[in-house]
């Protein structure tokens, strides 16, 4: 839940005047996403989304962004499109901040996870894995193995406070990461564009099928099956914390029906998948020892993808995830 | 900014089908309000205002805020209408909270404001008093002279740890306040319906004309000069605590524009801007108390109402306040 930057009227028709879509009517701030400050626009032409990017979007990676959503549009990745003002750019400045308009996505995200959701979420990763391939740019993935250690060293004894052992066990998984992890891409282990945070709150669904992506702020260039991996941890659990196999094998048969994994990517799926939950249990972490005492947004507890690593530890073979070889 | 309830999209299509605003196509919950839950349901004939009311709103009270936005907008109000679903009813369940959807109304509230906006809001709040005067329905003001007291010694010291004396200080402003507070409406004295809480961000403008009141979950019946006396404190005085004459002047003018103001209640006025300071001071003291240190979302201070209250502890003729008799 984040508006950080009030927008005033006479600023915002200001701003409206570089674009070509009608009158603006209504400016509502929206209650979710935590990095950017988000608007739903009623214009005379419909709704679209206003994104003023705060101080953890680095701008110099906006051009990536913008230009990623308007390349997988044009391949036809159902996502929000970013509107070019009169002058042909994308980006300007609001209110002192880099922004940006984008279509408004039809649809709403799945507060209730079942099996169809992530039979739709593969199936639509998969193809904007697909339509990444031919896009030019490229962004390192800064919260990928070379940024866990120094992320945790940050957080200090935290961990330990929440849990005793625990700095240690993480420390060990680190090594283990840091030791195992792939050096580089190769025919059997693509890389390309990946959305890096593809949880249910970014994967739209009207009647039931997906309706498509949103929030590509954390996109980058890594491992495609890496992507698949952070689905894996953040669509096939349950709230209790039991993992729902039924779930992954539909995550896994409607991506490969579209692109099919290689022998080495199935092989790494489990690494890859411990690596996915290491970095959302680091930022939680991190998250965890930086918000207040009492804060009305409690953080989450990094505890649940410790657990889901665990859970990876035991797994050797795509069976284990549903999928058979 | 606040959504307190989660709506699933089931639930959601089950809810929607019980009205013929065609297809909800999506949902953002907005981070706006404080008492309830506010969505923007973009639907495919247009936009609507979802609103879940949580536990600070008696649902016993419902029926009087919605009857009177109907009321208010059949007689030419400019406010959001509830719609009724296809069995004739506004207010239903969601999520096991009473839930009623209203029309959109075009406009956004000022950041800023000008003289203009008080000459319009002035306009817009004696129209909305005189359609009032024919509503059926009645409900008592709690937070009137009669809850101060009460509201008072449920902040117990704070107001001292605040401001040394300030126990006092405002002890003796309730004994003040009870004494001369008027017994009962007449007609130099006319009550009926007020909305109550009419801040800037519960007035819309378009083209900085006003396109409309919202959030009438405050309204009640009690005097109607004191509704004036709301709007005098909440848009007549600059962010650096001065008093803004110009501004006030524009209310009063534009307000007597439509209903001219009793000799009595310009008399009454000073009395009503304090009593009307002591209740924002008292409601915002409680709020400071029952927020936790380190809450992001930070309790404005009581003070800046203390500091209108001892203003109009100044002010003996409506002259004071721009408005020559």
């Amino acid at each position: 839940m984040a508006v950080y930057t009030e927008v005033s009227d006479d600023d915002l028709q200001a701003f409206a005047a570089a674009y070509d879509f009608g009158r603006v009517v209504g400016c509502k701030g929206i209650a979710e996403g935590v990095e950017n400050s988000n608007y739903l626009l009623e214009t005379t032409t419909g709704p679209l989304i206003l994104t003023l990017y705060e101080k953890r979007v680095d701008p110099a990676d906006l051009p990536f962004f913008i230009g990623l959503m308007e390349h997988l549009a044009a391949a036809g990745v159902q996502c929000p499109i970013p509107l070019k003002g009169k002058d042909g750019k994308a980006l300007r400045t609001l209110c002192g901040r880099p922004a940006a308009v984008i279509t408004f996505l039809q649809g709403m995200w799945p507060r209730k996870i079942a099996p169809e959701h992530c039979q739709e979420l593969g199936r639509a990763m998969a193809l904007m894995h697909e339509a990444g391939k031919s896009f030019a740019m490229s962004r390192p993935n800064n919260l990928s193995v070379a940024g866990w250690r120094p992320l945790f060293e940050r957080t200090g004894q935290s961990a330990e406070d929440m849990e005793p052992g625990l700095v240690e066990k993480i420390r060990g998984e680190l090594d283990a990461l840091e030791k195992d992890w792939p050096k580089q891409a190769s025919a059997d282990l693509p890389s390309g564009v990946i959305h890096a945070d593809l949880f249910p709150d970014n994967v739209f669904f009207l009647d039931r099928k997906c309706s498509g992506l949103i929030d590509f702020y954390f996109a980058c260039t890594d491992y495609l099956a890496y992507d698949v991996a952070i689905c894996l941890n953040a669509w096939c659990f349950e709230p209790d914390g039991a993992f729902n196999i039924t779930k992954a094998n539909r995550l896994f048969t409607s991506y490969e029906s579209v692109r099919p994994l290689s022998k080495r990517e199935k092989e790494l799926m489990p690494l890859f998948a411990r690596g996915s939950a290491m970095r959302f249990m680091l930022t939680r972490l991190y998250d965890w020892v930086n918000t207040p005492a009492g804060a009305l947004v409690k953080p989450k507890d990094p505890r649940e993808y410790l657990h889901k690593l665990m859970f990876h530890r035991g797994v050797s073979v795509m069976a284990d995830y549903g999928l058979n070889a």
